[in-house]
C-alpha cells in the first residue's frame, strides 16, 4: 500500500469518528488518533515489512545497514516527517564466517552452532577437542585457571520465558561474559547453549566481550535442540570416554566501518520546549530479517508519530532517533550521546522488544508532572495496560543521552514471553508479528505522545544525589 | 535406564496390578498389558532417545545407517527379541552437497534453502537466473514446453495441516514432481515453498523425481518465511524489473551401496499361524535426527511388541520389521517384499506418522474376521480411539508384500495436525515428542497385538476382483 492511499483511508476512518452522532451521546475514553491507531493503524506494518522485505538483515557497520539507512530516510520522507538526516559515525566491525560444529566421538554427527559476535576464529582448519561441561555458569566460574587448557568449555544454561524478560538478566550472562571467563580458564574454546527459549534449530546469536587483554577464543552458541543433545551424549557416553567435538568458526573483524543514526522529526508549535526523544533500531543480527528486533520498534514508534503529526498539533517537537548499530556495541546510541550533548532534551522512550503487547507503564518524571502521569495512566487503561511501580529508563539506544543529562524518562513495557524464542535467530522473520498486538502498541504510544507533546510542564529531573 | 532396569519397575507394576484386591471388584476394562504400556512404558522413549541421540541423522545408503543398524541389533538383542538379523541389499544413493540461495536484486539477501533428493547440481559456481513466480503446481503446468529456459521456477503452493495428513497429498506434489515438470519445460533449476505447515527458517527436504529421460535441474525447498518473503519480494520489486536469485546445490549421486533391513520377532506358540508384519523405518532424512520421522514408529511398534511378550503368551508370531532407505525410495520395503515373497504373511501394520495420539483406527479384514475386529474396537474405545469407515492398508515399508500377497491390515491413525511442521526439516528432534501422546501410541498398539496375536482365525483376503 502507498503512503498517499494509506492517508486517506486514515483521514475517512477520522472523518467518520468525528461526525459519528453516536458522539454526541458518549465521549470516547481515548483520543481520536489513538481509536483510529488501534484499529486501523497501517503504517507500523508497511515499515516492519518494507523493512524485513526490501533490505532485510542489516547489520551495524556492513553495507546492508547502509542501504537500510538510505531505505529509511526514502521512507520517512514519503511520510513527510521533518529534518530527515543521517548521521554518521565509524565504528570497529566484526563479521561472520563459516561455522559448523559436530561431534567426532563417541556418537558421530553435526550440531547447529552459529559464532556469537566478537567471536575469535579456529582458523578454516577448525579445531577438534575434547567437551568439558558445566550445567551453569557459576560452575565454569568455579574451575581453577588453566584448568581449560585445550578443553571446549560447554556452558548450558537453560534459560526460562519471563513476561518482563528478567531472565535475560539471568540467564544471559553464559553468554555475554562466559566466553571471557573461559578463555581465562586457558579453554580453547567454547559453546554455549543458546540464551533462548525456543525449541527450534536456530541458534541465537549476540555479543559476547572479552576483557582488556583477553585474547577473544572462538565462541559459539548451540540451538537448544543441540544443547540438549549434546547432554544426552555426555550423559550416554561410556566411562572413561570423552565426547570430542570439531567446531569450525571464521568470522574476522574487518576494522572500522561507517555506521549511521537515522533522525528525524515532528515539528512542535512551541520551539521552547525541549524536544521528545523517541527512538527504536535500525540495525539487526545477521542471522534473521530483523523484524522483531528492531523493525517492530521502528514500525511502532514512527507509526504513532505520524498519528500525533496527522491528527494533532503538537506543541513540543518529536525527534524520532532509528539508530544504527546497537546490536553490535550501542554505538549509534553513544554517537547520539556525543554529538547532541549540547541540546535540551525533555524525555527519552523507546521500543526494542519486540511487537507483542504493552501490558504495564512506568514513570521517571519530575513531581512536578503528577497530573501527566495520571492522565497517561487513564488512557493506558482503556488499552488494558497497568502501571507499574519501577523507575523508567529503558532503551539502550537513548541510554547515553538520557544518562548524561539526566533525563525524564517513561517505558511501554511489551509482553516479552515469546521474545526469546526469536531474539538474535534466523526466525525474526515478520510472520512472527501479531498484527493486533502491534496495533496496541501504536495505540499505547500514540496516546502518551499525544499527551506528552502537549505537555507544557517543566520535565526537568532533580540533580542525582551523589553516592557517599 | 537400562533394559533389565525397566523390566523389574513394570514387572512390579504388573504385579501390584494384578494383586489389586479393587480388581475383585471392578474388571479393568482395559487388559493389564495395555494399562502398563499407558501409564508406565519406558521403551519407547528409551528407543528414540538412543536413535536420535547416539546415532542421529542416519540417511539411508549410508555409513550413518550402516551404525544405526548395528545400534539396532544391540538394542533389539538387549530387548531379547527372537531372530535378530540384518537383511542387506544395495540401493543407488544421493548425497547433499553445499546450498545457498540469494537474491541478488533488486533486494539483495539470503534465502534458506535445501536441496530436494534426485536434485541435479549447480556445479561448485551455482547458477544465477531471473525467477519466474507460480502460486501454484496447476500454474506451472499451464506454462508451454520450453518457456522457462534459463530462468528458475518458484512454486509457492501454501501447504495447511490436517489432522489425518491428507494435505500432503494435495500440496505434496509441488516437491514430487513440481521439479520433474519444471524440467520438462527448460527450467534451469527450480525452488519450491517446503511442503510444511510450520513457520521456522527450516526448509523441508524429501525426495523428488525425475521422468526416465529428464535430466535432473538443481530442485531446491526454500524455509516457508523465506517463500513468504521471496512472495514479497516479487510483489515490491518495481514494474520491469526482474528478480534475480543465485542458487548453489552440489548435491552428488555415489552410485550403489549398502543398505538394510533390521528384523526380529516375538515368537508365537502356534507355527501354523502366519506372522504379523508391524513396520516403522530406521532410516531418517540427514538434516534432523530422525525422532517423529521414524524414530517415533520403532519406538512405538516395539514397545507395544515388548509388552505383548512381557505379559502375555502370544499364538501367533509378530515380526518387526525396522525398514532400512524408506525415505529415499523404501528400498527396504522393496527388498523385504522380493526376499519374503513366498513365506505367508497374516497382516501388516505400520507406524511412520509421528508419535502424535491415536485417534482412528481402520481395518481391512476378511468378514470372517468381525468378531476381532469388535473387540479391538472396543478396546481401543477406552483410549479414545474411534472406529473409522477407511479401508486400511498404510505404511510405504509394508506396501509392497502387502499388495503382492493381498495382505489383510489395521491402519492406528495418528494426529497429524503439526506433524508437517517438522516432517523432513532439521527441528526433527527428541524434544518434539510429548510421552503423554507417545505411551497412548504403546497401548493402542499393545491392545491390538494382544488381540491379533491369540486370535487363530484365518485372516486372508478374498482375491482382489479384477478391474473389467
Amino acid at each position: 500500500m502507498t503512503i498517499s492511499k494509506i492517508r486517506i483511508a486514515a483521514a475517512s476512518a477520522f472523518a467518520i469518528a468525528l461526525f459519528n452522532p453516536a458522539h454526541l451521546y458518549a465521549v470516547p475514553a481515548l483520543p481520536n488518533p489513538v481509536q483510529i491507531a488501534l484499529k486501523d493503524d497501517p503504517y507500523a506494518w508497511d515499515i516492519i515489512e518494507g523493512l524485513t522485505t526490501e533490505v532485510g538483515q542489516r547489520q551495524g557497520g556492513t553495507e546492508a545497514e547502509a542501504r537500510a539507512r538510505k531505505w529509511a530516510v526514502e521512507k520517512l520522507t514519503e511520510m513527510q516527517f521533518a529534518n530527515v538526516r543521517i548521521e554518521t559515525y565509524q565504528m570497529p566491525t566484526w563479521v561472520r564466517g563459516e561455522e559448523s560444529a559436530s561431534i567426532l566421538s563417541p556418537f558421530p554427527q553435526k550440531l547447529a552452532v552459529t559464532a556469537l559476535g566478537n567471536s575469535g576464529s579456529t582458523g578454516e582448519a577448525g579445531l577438534e577437542a575434547d567437551i568439558v561441561y558445566f550445567p551453569t555458569l557459576a560452575a565454569l566460574k568455579a574451575v581453577p585457571d588453566g584448568s581449560l587448557k585445550g578443553k571446549i568449555a560447554f556452558v548450558s544454561h537453560a534459560m526460562k520465558p519471563t513476561q518482563d524478560g528478567s531472565s535475560y538478566g539471568a540467564f544471559g550472562p553464559a553468554r555475554f561474559v562466559g566466553p571471557d571467563i573461559a578463555a581465562k580458564k586457558g579453554a580453547a574454546a567454547i559453546v554455549i547453549r543458546s540464551a533462548g527459549t525456543d525449541m527450534h534449530r536456530n541458534p541465537h546469536t549476540g555479543n559476547t566481550n572479552f576483557s582488556e587483554g583477553v585474547k577473544p577464543i572462538p565462541a559459539g552458541a548451540l540451538s537448544l535442540p543441540d544443547a540438549e543433545n549434546l547432554e544426552r551424549i555426555l550423559r550416554r557416553t561410556p566411562r572413561g570416554q570423552t565426547v570430542k567435538m570439531k567446531l569450525k568458526l571464521t568470522p574476522r573483524n574487518i576494522g572500522m566501518q561507517e555506521s549511521g543514526n537515522v533522525i528525524s522529526e515532528v515539528k512542535g508549535s512551541n520551539p521552547d520546549l525541549p524536544p521528545i526523544l523517541i527512538a527504536c533500531h535500525l540495525d539487526s543480527w545477521d542471522l534473521g530479517t530483523g523484524a522483531i528486533d528492531d523493525g517492530a520498534g521502528c514500525g511502532i514508534v514512527t507509526a504513532a508519530a505520524m498519528h500525533v503529526k496527522q491528527y494533532s498539533r503538537p506543541k513540543r517537537t518529536i525527534r524520532l532517533l532509528w539508530a544504527g548499530a546497537e546490536e553490535v556495541g550501542v554505538w549509534g546510541g553513544k554517537a547520539y550521546a556525543v554529538k547532541h550533548k549540547d541540546e535540551p532534551h525533555a524525555l527519552t522512550m523507546e521500543s526494542d522488544f519486540g511487537a507483542d503487547r504493552v501490558w504495564r507503564v512506568d514513570f521517571k518524571l519530575p513531581e512536578s508532572a503528577k497530573s501527566l502521569s495520571d492522565s497517561i495512566t487513564a488512557d493506558l487503561s482503556e488499552l488494558g495496560i497497568a502501571r507499574g511501580t519501577a523507575e523508567a529508563g529503558d532503551g539502550a539506544d537513548v541510554g547515553p543521552i538520557r544518562e548524561a543529562q539526566n533525563l525524564a524518562a517513561i517505558d511501554l513495557a511489551q509482553d516479552g514471553t515469546r521474545y526469546f524464542d526469536l531474539h538474535h535467530t534466523p526466525d525474526d522473520t515478520l510472520d512472527k508479528i501479531d498484527k493486533t498486538q502491534l496495533r496496541q502498541n501504536v495505540a499505547a504510544w500514540t496516546a502518551v505522545l499525544l499527551r506528552l507533546s502537549n505537555y507544557e510542564g517543566d520535565l526537568k529531573m532533580p540533580p542525582k544525589e551523589m553516592k557517599p
